[in-house]
């Protein structure tokens, strides 16, 4: 544990970590020396989005803090360049858009590409223009940013999610989150079974 | 207002957008076709951090939205090149992490320096190493980063802030914002008087 000289603990927070949204966090691979850090976002669950095994120490934070894994195993750069699977990428989407899975963190190992196009293609279920989607990729990206994965968010389709989602998950207009959480939570509408979210 | 081809109405994020925190947002300067987006965000203030006033259109999107203006006049690039004014952002850090004022935006003119050193020093009060601090800073400045900022944000003194925050506002310990905003507007604790916050 890390501290600094006035107070004590100090909180090191995992690679290129970013707030998305209430309740939603990303982030390059979270390492031994983060998992302070984490235990603050009080995480409910992990969007894990490469194909190589949850590393043992990292399975051990999970089980003790009671933090659910949701593996997407897409793979990093290849060679030939190949573009993001769709159907994994609307898997992913389908759990992160649900509020019984927040807080929830997205990385992958760099949290550049694989992470920012799940993010990117929130943004467009979020109705964010193209450009101020693109803009939040590139920003996280940096100079790694690719042409792939631009194109890859510009085309995807969230017309299927939306439909999906509309009665029985979060569907999200702005910002309103919170307000929409509270009501899952405690109104005592009827709650969808997992099944019903098949498209 | 901007639509697309689905389903109306894109919201258009200011330049330079990102979350910060539960109620807090930070930006380069709103422009006219950002305002649809900024009312997503149901703000109660912002901080802005420019001596220029505030535009027009800007004011009077703030009045219709009931949305107070907090104005440090900080100056931009210099020749020769100044520091922050510590005092002055002291006192936005105080408008800043007062829950009273969330959900609250922060900006400048391109969200980069003044609204970075701003952040930065923030993320201290919330026991951010220094690593994790810079690391956003630069994500945040891109190429156009200052070492001056760098060495702004690591020796500005949070020390005094504490102090006078401790019992009276949201002195932050990780994420666990939300709980204590609640604590603060539902239970019936004795809430301090402005003059309170004195150091």
């Amino acid at each position: 544990m890390e501290t600094d000289d006035q107070d004590g603990v100090v909180l090191v927070s995992p690679s290129n970590f970013s707030m998305v949204e209430d309740g939603i966090y990303r982030s390059g691979f979270p390492q031994l020396e983060n998992f302070g850090f984490l235990k603050t976002l009080n995480l409910r669950s992990i969007i894990y989005l490469c194909p190589e095994p949850y590393p043992e120490e990292n399975l051990k934070f999970l089980e003790a803090n009671n933090i659910k894994l949701f593996q997407f195993g897409i793979k990093g750069k290849t060679d030939p360049p190949t573009p993001m699977p769709k159907d994994t990428v609307l898997d992913a989407l389908k759990v992160l858009v649900d509020v019984r899975n927040h807080p929830i963190l997205i990385h992958c190992k760099r949290g550049k590409h694989r992470t920012g196009c799940l993010v990117g293609c929130l943004r467009k279920v979020q109705s964010w223009c193209l450009s101020s989607v693109l803009e939040e990729y590139q920003k996280n990206a940096g100079l790694k940013w690719r042409q792939m994965d631009l194109k890859f968010i510009e085309t995807f389709d969230i017309v299927r999610l939306r439909q999906c989602l509309f009665s029985i998950m979060y569907r999200y207009h702005g910002y309103g989150f919170k307000r929409k959480r509270l009501m899952y939570e405690e109104e005592d509408v009827q709650k969808p079974k997992p099944q019903a979210a098949k498209v």
